[in-house]
């Protein structure tokens, strides 16, 4: 029996509990073929076809990572979906799967749960993947740990630790939109909706993720902390030194004009911005690059000072973009 | 260059910050064979032999499902690794791997998670798994999301729905102790300590899963809620209805002895208590059960009210178990 509107939207997670919410969350959701066995058992079963399996995962908490002020819960889970995809396209991998390891206060609608894993399934579904199973548990705050399964279909992993000196470096998808979309609703404002839809809901560049597998790419990393601070990553694991040229860059109109009304400085949103999942990866000098991606400088040997990213032969000064605790 | 054991103890997570933890929790870590990538990159690489991955998530947070004055960092760690690979070896599988979402307060001291590092590691090395990647990010309070992956090395995945009428039903592992413990602690005791400890840090019988599996299986679940509540999963699962004998089961004399000094019936700790992730299954009635499986009742067809668990014909009185908000 289905509870109507009014009473539906008063339904607590306290309330509904064990009882009604597996069924919730899972029911009616379309499995794609990669999932063996989903939801409701111990474990899942997923299937990976050339005997690996590409993991990671994420944590978004609220108050830290999200405000459910400005975003919905739909768009709170299809951010902690994005984030997780984006780390198995950057191996040059094909997601298959998310699991979601969500606390949430007892007093928690249920419906906004719902909602948030309908933004988990809208996400996945974008890339073909399903939500094959979680835990859902009562805690302080709103905490939401996602982990994605891929595949890498036969292809070797593109790790951080590729690059070579006399490689291309170049970039797919979107630098600095979620930055500036912050800084609009940091400042009370909730328009240009375009960037602020892009902080609410990053599109990362997900095919771009195993075509530049496909192409050769050395090195490969989403941006989740910042360009300067993931190509850091990039050319610490690879021993190089990235040279960045502020020239080849095209920063997009609306940043321009945002940066302008705001009194900042665009470009320190494209170099410093995290959270729009781009990607950035290193090619042989010889590659063609595929569709979509950027040149934007190059891979040499580490200088003095080791391994470094600089821009226009400097190092950046400002800050190198969002720092999270750890990611391992 | 590390600092001594007195300023060691006082670093924060906040002052650690993303420059030592990723170190401290992954240095000198031995990976198993099936890390074909640790951590450190977007994502990890695992092994899937078979072509399939068994993949689950459980959630801990800090003052539901522990408490940091009633257990170690390192006794956490083991808890929330064990309760994961319990759910993977339920199935019929070997876990290959944990990967581990962390939210902590900044004020949290590095020491304490690094202790929890250690916890997690050590129960993964118990069954041959490694930790290969995880996120750690500030948030209100501690919780623990970890999940665990595993091969099936080519088995059938054993799952809740297979059970039929005929079948033998069986356990192995302990039941109670974990309740037990609990209610020695809910009480301000610390001991007897086996079965503290028992609470602090469960011993799943992990070799079992796997056993059960190849010796003909037809459903198996792990006991994290309750032998009743998930012998209930089973019932429902498979519609069948299963009946258990009390004098199949033999109460462990400590558990007798500290329920007379409680005053408690013991057997509601064998029959209701959680979290000590004993293995139940169901067995074809002509198999000759694995070594430590121990018969405890028989399956039947589902009577007039549908699938159901009894004990001595009857319903069991009282708490059915500890129920989860939800597990997917």
């Amino acid at each position: 029996m289905e509870p109507d509107g009014a009473s539906e939207a008063s339904v607590s997670l306290r309330e509904v509990g064990e009882f009604g919410l597996i069924t919730r969350v899972t029911a009616g959701r379309a499995q794609p073929g990669t999932t063996l066995l989903g939801p409701g058992d111990d474990s899942a079963v997923v299937a990976a076809p050339d005997g690996r399996v590409v993991a990671c995962t994420d944590v978004l908490v609220e108050g830290v990572h999200f405000r459910l002020d400005w975003s919905s819960p739909e768009q709170v889970g299809r951010k902690a979906a994005a984030a997780n995809l984006a780390d198995v396209v950057a191996m040059g991998a094909v997601p298959t799967s998310l699991l979601v390891g969500l606390a949430a206060p007892a007093t928690t609608p249920a419906r906004e749960l719902e909602q948030l894993a309908d933004g988990l399934w809208a996400e996945a579904s974008v890339v073909g993947a399903g939500v094959v199973g979680g835990d859902l548990t009562s805690g302080p705050a709103l905490v939401l740990s996602v982990t994605a399964l891929g595949s890498l279909q036969g292809r070797e992993a593109v790790t951080r630790a590729g690059a070579r000196p006399g490689d291309r470096v170049a970039v797919c998808g979107r630098l600095g939109w979620s930055a500036a979309g912050l800084a609009v609703l940091g400042r009370g404002f909730r328009s240009p909706a375009a960037l602020v839809n892009a902080h609410r809901v990053p599109e990362p560049p997900y095919a771009a993720g195993p075509q530049a597998a496909d192409a050769g790419a050395t090195a490969m990393i989403d941006v989740s902390d910042g360009l300067l601070a993931d190509l850091g990553h990039v050319a610490r694991a690879s021993g190089v030194a990235v040279r960045l040229r502020s020239a080849a860059f095209s920063v997009p109109e609306r940043l321009v004009e945002i940066g302008s009304a705001l009194g900042l400085d665009p470009m320190d949103w494209v170099l410093t911005g995290g959270e729009d999942h781009a990607l950035v990866a290193t090619f042989p000098p010889d590659t063609a690059l595929p569709d979509g991606w950027a040149e934007i400088g190059v891979v040499e040997p580490p200088g003095d000072g080791g391994p470094a990213v600089s821009v226009d032969g400097r190092p950046h000064e400002g800050d190198a973009g969002w720092l999270h605790f750890a990611k391992f």
